[in-house]
């Protein structure tokens, strides 16, 4: 058997910030027996030969890493500091342990200050106490290396904040685009991916929405990206999965909690 | 049928900051197949005829809440703004929109300063937007009235910081007592909660700890409570829920997720 290099992604997280179902709700999605209704908050990890990969903290954090048995994160990459995406932030003091020493985080220079607002403690390198979290701040201003793949930041509106996406690639093949929460695609983020084997994108629901993509903005940013298949993601209790996805063009399906994607490496 | 009225008390979550199993832990408490060896931080529902109480919204409270189909919170308690405690705060929201207004929140004066330095979107009575959390907050600095119980801060040392402990009354009788996180017992509090019914109180593990009663010290303090039933709560992976309670005096205990009380009230 050869041992082909390859990318692997797990999904995480494919819910909204409110999650399906929702706490309370009986709606016929919420109520829903398909597992691929239960959605915790939006994240993905990424397992290279050379390093695991993690993007956001969501509240859900350890539940997402124990259902995916995640015993390794070598790196934290933020799309923004809202609550859906950070909240679990502490639960990196087990990675940190694991790892047996600090974990370098990834974000855009208002994201890491969003995180050291509220998480502080854990960027004191002069203050490192066992079982606690502890992180070394990478500010993103441009293409960065990790797990030998160049991940690329872009940088797209969502309401008052930009959040941002990451395109990984190797060797000038853009393997997979992520953008969790968009509004609107910017023409130099979708130059960036363009032609990108999968995309991961914000498609809310089927109404518009002040500051997400919805289901019809979310399809028409994959075909102006030309991108080779797209999942939605950031999903509500709009629709339930299997409706939804009867619903899309060809190329176009919806993620789902524990799904995995793999890439070959060369 | 008499439709006695009831105190019902939910057991939300019953472990220590990393919760049990622990994220990338093999040990057998973590691999324990006994539900009660399943662990999401410590948090307790109370339920009264007048009202629904939630104490503390720990990371896990969207699952806590699914997992025992809450949908009305009346009012929050919060014990301290450890993240353990409060990172589900932004969870909050639907407990807004189900009620159609602010929550009002209770906790010492540092607890709420805490909330909203992280928080502080939630606390403009000016800038309420459907679909986000807001809260009135409610400075604790002596007993008050909520749901038809008299509710009595006790301030516990905790480390760095001081928590505080409810106490649940009703016409005097001392009903229920939440020491959730507490290195010693102060005389004080003690003399507030003798001869309380039920007593939960922070047991973290055997062996000693900088900031919580370990399971001897938890018992001396029941003793000293004279607690007629009493409840080790904030475990860590120390032992299986079974083997510990096999080790523990008589009238004492562990609460599990998802573990029910009742009391009868006048």
């Amino acid at each position: 058997m050869s041992a082909t290099a390859k990318l692997q992604v797990t999904i995480l997280g494919s819910g909204t910030s409110q999650g399906v179902p929702m706490i309370g709700c009986t709606c016929p999605v919420c109520r829903s027996s398909d597992p691929r209704d239960k959605r915790t908050r939006s994240s993905i990890f990424l397992r290279t030969p050379e390093a695991n990969l993690l993007v956001d903290t969501t509240p859900e954090l350890r539940v997402q890493a124990l259902r995916e048995a995640l015993d390794r994160v070598d790196a934290v990459l933020f799309t923004h500091a809202h609550a859906d995406h950070i909240m679990g932030f502490d639960d990196l003091r087990r990675f940190c342990d694991l790892r047996g020493g600090a974990l370098p985080i990834y974000g855009s220079p208002e994201t890491l200050q969003g995180l050291e607002r509220i998480f502080g403690y854990a960027f004191n390198p002069r203050k490192t106490v066992p079982g606690y979290v502890h992180v070394t701040a990478h500010p993103v201003v441009g293409p960065f290396e990790l797990g030998g793949l160049t991940i690329t930041p872009m940088t797209v509106p969502h309401g008052a904040v930009q959040t941002t996406g990451f395109l990984f690639a190797q060797h000038g093949r853009r393997l997979l685009a992520y953008l969790s929460d968009c509004q609107t695609l910017p023409a130099e983020a979708a130059e960036l991916m363009r032609g990108v084997e999968v995309l991961i994108i914000d498609g809310l629901r089927d109404l518009p929405h002040p500051t997400h993509l919805n289901v019809q903005g979310a399809i028409e940013a994959a075909r102006l990206i030309e991108a080779k298949q797209t999942y939605l993601t950031h999903q509500t209790h709009d629709k339930k999965h299997a409706d939804r996805e009867r619903d899309l063009p060809p190329g176009v399906g919806v993620v789902y909690d524990g799904m995995q994607l793999e890439f070959e490496l060369k």
